[in-house]
């Protein structure tokens, strides 16, 4: 049962959070006169020493205490005598949990968040130096119509975006300091949670102190936002993959994010991608868990919340090594912009280019639809792609096609005229502005 | 195939987005010259002539069309005629359906918002009923501190304060207007999409057109705030079965929440509330639905993305339906007092109050806590109740216990001493101030 | 609450089932003297009507009866006046809905599994006629070894034999019939569920009256085996929409079952495939809602329990649709053999038979690799295939190379040397007969 | 990178299973002349000198080679030398881990199930001390009708053989060996599987060598079972948790399976029911986990499998811990006979004992209901339990009710009475004898 209980093994990861709201606990209790001052002095000094043992690998943890945080405090008692035991004033196991872990999980939102605004700095340096790369846009795998590698880019950035966004309200939720709460119902003695939430950096402390101890929104949200934002990241190693394919050919994955063959030291197999692809499995699987535990738990404290730490953990670790491995990778993405360019040349792309050019000279939708799929269906049969078509074949369909069609059928011209009629890709200069003011 | 890709049985609730959606459309249109104002007109007239027939019951829907989207184009052409064919200018089926369920879900997560505040004007009403409505607070399911009812209802009053914050959070995210990216690359012709944003009442258009109609994030946060909405619901249903058991007996569900027995008339059966928790199954059922679907996908639109409807239906009516049913539930609960009192008196529950008593008599917490141990030691012992022992049997114990213990025995006045130094429950004015700032 | 606890609307599945359970519970009751032999008669004589007007389409379904059973008892009582009121003697709700779910579930696995042989049987054709078709094995989504089509498609054989293996397990689990079992205590009446077994066609009846209401394990067993299912189609169905970009260009799905685009009328989105691919998601979320339903479920029946019923029926019409689509899309699955072929050509696919051909002639299996890995370095700078390389450079890297390399490196030689090895594909000749005696 | 796709840290748990894999490959590769005999007999010596240095502590684990498979291979040729590098002649990556996990599983699903069988013996001598421990039994968690504890037991007993039933049918399914299956085609060297499967105690070997590589179903079906085995477990830990509050009072968990409090020495809280609770949170999340990794490979081998690994690790450990503390729990749980037997007289119990009573007597069941609901009406009215009213009284509800009713009311003879008419409990001798020979 020893050993099914503790949860030393995984809660270690508290151990800093702990004495560092172990000491503005024991000043706050200083301050309030519930222990004096020098009791509380003598307690804080103790706290940095085993803060100092832990940093020097010297800390003897010991699994039959249970958690780190009996831990800690028996060794703070050996460390500076009975005063120890005044730590524990008006605090309980449940409010102190609770607390350790938001301070854990604000300090790693925060480095998540820095983690994912590298990947979109390396992701924004592809957006700019790609805004002439063509290539095919596809629907359905299929070749719809040309975009730019920049384009194709940025909507991965436009994502990342969202989920930044999403970490930063989710900080937001997390950022109320549950000590002062007690086992569930508050104390009798005078703390002050407010100068505690103060010490500790907190925006906020609790409104009530049964849901203080029983609250785990925190946890699946930050779970929540960490699996989608890994969902995101596994669109875009599923298209690495793809890409890296002979097949396609797009693109070569750096060296030390593949792995080899010894016999055939060509191959580049994209490990770094797949395994980002695969790890959306356990990100999922860790929301499930965590809302499973918490359905149907009766208020206060129920022993089953000390199944949170463990998805939550596996999550931060998980998404904040994806990050960064992909970061590398794009990074070092070796971009073949021959084969890109030459996949446009499958699939009648510029068909979509050449309705609404005849939509601009006056033809009704649905008909210049109907034309094109006529001058679409000739050129399969011929054999022949659309540029190589004549003026005069195209007047068989037509009159209103002139010599500027050849303009529309340009790639180049075509994209142009969209980034200038709507705003997406980096060329979304206007909308960009407002997103920006947003904020 | 037909029967296999059509989704006109569940998309048909898209229909008055649509409608709305295609009359901003064909406005811009008009408006930007790509067809006259007098085609614009006359679609806009026969969109509404459309409206007027789904109102009526009066439409032809036929699955063999596929979906909503073209049943409607479809009938809008047999009402006024060729033109009806412009209507789909610069738009494709993927920006489409984008816009039409980010309109619908606006809309929705505005009646979830209403729903949500009618139910904690329900919960509020309890919280002030019930400020001097005393009971054991649990700790595993065992009596551990005394509280009152409304701490225990205004815990959860915290919750659903919290998921309407995320629901308004989600509304934010959700306003961004898709209609211009096409069918992934926006559109060479002069569209406007600002002002359909405006006319449609969007904050924002969107940044990228790849990313407009390949994004369902707005769809899964939606779900999964849902779905931890529904988990807190669960866990009050929990409780309200627990409660309404003989060997609790704290609450009575109202009776038409409750199904009888015909041959045991007194009977009822909480099925209203195990109803409640169990659709909790669907919901993290529908979150996984929607993550599991968008893992891996490449860019841009699949036709897997249709499955992002059914699970978003099936949760904006569960929750709505048991935020309806659970207010209800709430708003006719009778509550037993007296059975609630009479919980108190099992579990030695005054126990922590006995040692913060000492605590505040300058005895050191561990030391406390020991005392009190032996006390309750004795008490469990002797078979009696810790207010039933003399004060003289209590200073063989220590002698810092005077005649005021009694007092510290007394639930009210634990209680009251216990709001005075922190903010909990509805006796928590100050941070309640300081929450309301914070909006 | 009526609208909120009603479940006609989808429980209306269990209508026959449910007529079919009553007939065998009625003529028990007659047979065991519980009601008279003549009412037993006029009891079932009643359900046939009632089961007629169902096939006719004239049953009057009342929502406000709650569910199919009551609607069909109080039609049943109508139609052949008080007797009809005789039925549910000696059977409740509890039991009653479990075994009507029980033959339900029995016949649509017989269904499913009826679904999947055929599938099974137009793979195997595949697998037939493929024999010969040479394509590039892939490992990582790269090119590792030379295959035959046959033995590829015949992995996705062996994966749904697997399945079928669980489904008849499955069946088996879901073969004990609870009538009887009443609420959850059985009856003081003499019933005689062993005979209402034999009459339904069940293999065993229920070992404790307690379980029978509230197990649900058939349910979760069924609805993950198809999840799995589900989980091998969308292998299938990543490949063949890989398979149909025209990067790949190794199959063209079966007009039918893509969707085209009247502007580029040679394209054909693979729908179908993507759909079954999408549909997946549900399939997992089905799992995760039956599962978090019944955690943490106190014995015996709860409401909570009418949860199970919707996402089983969502899973099997999800999976036998699923299951019919991919049959036809295999069926008229065009190959491109010259791509598969050609394909061949990249990637030094002949590395790994090269380097078994050093073993073969007594090198050490890591110097044959480093030896390899050497050559294939060497055409890789050259610029050079395998094949096209001379015996005399080879012999430059090992003096065991013979005029018989060429052999190995032709494909067909290759492949049949590992089919004589070991046995795969349908090759397979002895494991496979050894597989058929274990049935 | 090299952090990031190792996997020492949980693979060497494989350790064991991959050195007796190993001796079967190099016996076979030996008796086959693919290396000669002496080589494979120092190839097997040197693996046993490796085992015995993992035994005994003595071995050096190296994160920076990436894998446990490795680690062996690399300290074999440390070992013994060069003719260490001929272990891997014939054999892959990709067959040797499918190799080594299925030995692993198939051991420990052995271990999984002879604990199980240790808990279904404990829970089968509760079933037999509690033959004569009355108990009222719940739907809706509301007073139903009486039943014995050993029923309730016994509901267990059947739910648990159910699962050990399907672990089996999963130790089936696990049990065909993959070695020769190389990278994904198999091998032209005369490798023979079916002598490597024999020694290693396989009952088959596998039938397609693509599938054999990128099959995981073994991996996702244990975790199933064991999900769903977990989901029972979690049902029992619900009663467990509920029957140990003050309100229910009907047991007393073993004190060493409890956490008291230095303040409440009297106070148990119910941890490990808790926990084990709440750990069924994690298996519904592995099993998520592995199935969304799954969904949407493409053959053969991906790096994204090995993310199976840490999810059936973590089933494993979870449910052999649960079902151990599970076990003690039980054995050692303390049964208040008389507040279960006191519950008893709560919620007018006997109500379906009396209608069953009136329809021996041959009142038509829905009468009988009826006159039964009068009854109860009165007694709630009057306040008294249905045993204290008089003959007389029930006699002026009907006729029918004579001195011999009161046998009825008692709850030994009504249980023996619905114990002979059926089947359940420990007391289904008939059905229990059916169901033995069905094995």
């Amino acid at each position: 049962m020893e050993l099914f209980s503790q949860s030393l093994h995984f809660d270690r990861r508290l151990e800093f959070a702990d004495i560092e709201a172990s000491i503005a606990h024991a000043r706050m209790l200083g301050k309030q006169g519930i222990i004096s001052k020098a009791e509380a002095g003598e307690i804080i000094r103790g706290l940095k020493l085993v803060e100092k043992e832990i940093e020097d690998g010297a800390f003897p943890y010991r699994p039959e205490l249970e958690d780190i945080h009996m831990n800690i405090e028996r060794r703070l008692t050996e460390l500076i005598g009975p005063v120890g035991g005044k730590l524990h004033t008006g605090r309980s196991r449940n409010d102190q949990v609770a607390a350790d872990l938001r301070i854990w999980l604000k300090e790693h939102t925060t480095y998540i968040v820095s983690e994912l605004i590298e990947l979109l700095k390396v992701i924004a340096k592809k957006v700019q130096d790609h805004q002439n790369t063509l290539m095919p846009g596809y629907t359905h795998l299929q070749h719809a119509q040309p975009v730019t590698l920049a384009m194709h880019f940025n909507a991965y950035e436009i994502m990342l975006l969202r989920d930044l966004e999403r970490f930063l309200q989710c900080a937001d939720g997390m950022d109320v300091m549950p000590l002062g709460a007690g086992a569930l119902a508050g104390s009798t003695l005078p703390l002050d949670p407010a100068s505690v939430a103060r010490e500790l950096g907190f925006k906020d402390f609790f409104l009530n102190s049964i849901d203080a101890v029983s609250d785990r929104d925190f946890v699946a949200e930050f779970i929540f936002v960490a699996a989608l934002c890994q969902v995101h990241l596994s669109r875009l190693a599923e298209e690495l993959v793809l890409w890296s394919t002979s097949e396609f050919g797009f693109v070569e994955l750096p060296e030390e994010f593949t792995t080899g063959s010894s016999i055939m030291p060509q191959k580049r197999n994209p490990d770094s991608a797949e395994l980002i692809r695969g790890k959306t499995g356990r990100m999922v699987g860790n929301l499930v868990t965590i809302l499973t535990v918490l359905k149907g738990l009766p208020l206060a404290y129920n022993r089953d919340l000390q199944e949170d730490k463990e998805p939550l953990f596996d999550s931060v670790n998980t998404l904040s090594a994806c990050l960064r491995i992909m970061r590398h990778v794009i990074d070092g993405l070796k971009i073949n912009k021959d084969r890109l360019r030459e996949a446009l040349k499958d699939g009648y792309i510029e068909a979509t280019d050449i309705a609404e050019y005849l939509v601009r000279k006056g033809m009704p939708f649905r008909e210049a639809h109907e034309v094109v799929g006529n001058i679409v269906a000739e050129a399969v049969a011929r054999g022949v792609r659309l540029p190589e078509m004549k003026l005069d074949e195209y007047r068989k369909f037509s009159g209103l096609f002139e010599a500027d069609l050849f303009e529309a059928l340009d790639f180049e011209t075509s994209i142009l005229l969209r980034n200038k009629s709507q705003a997406y890709g980096s060329g979304g200069k206007k909308s960009g502005k407002k997103a920006k003011k947003k904020k």
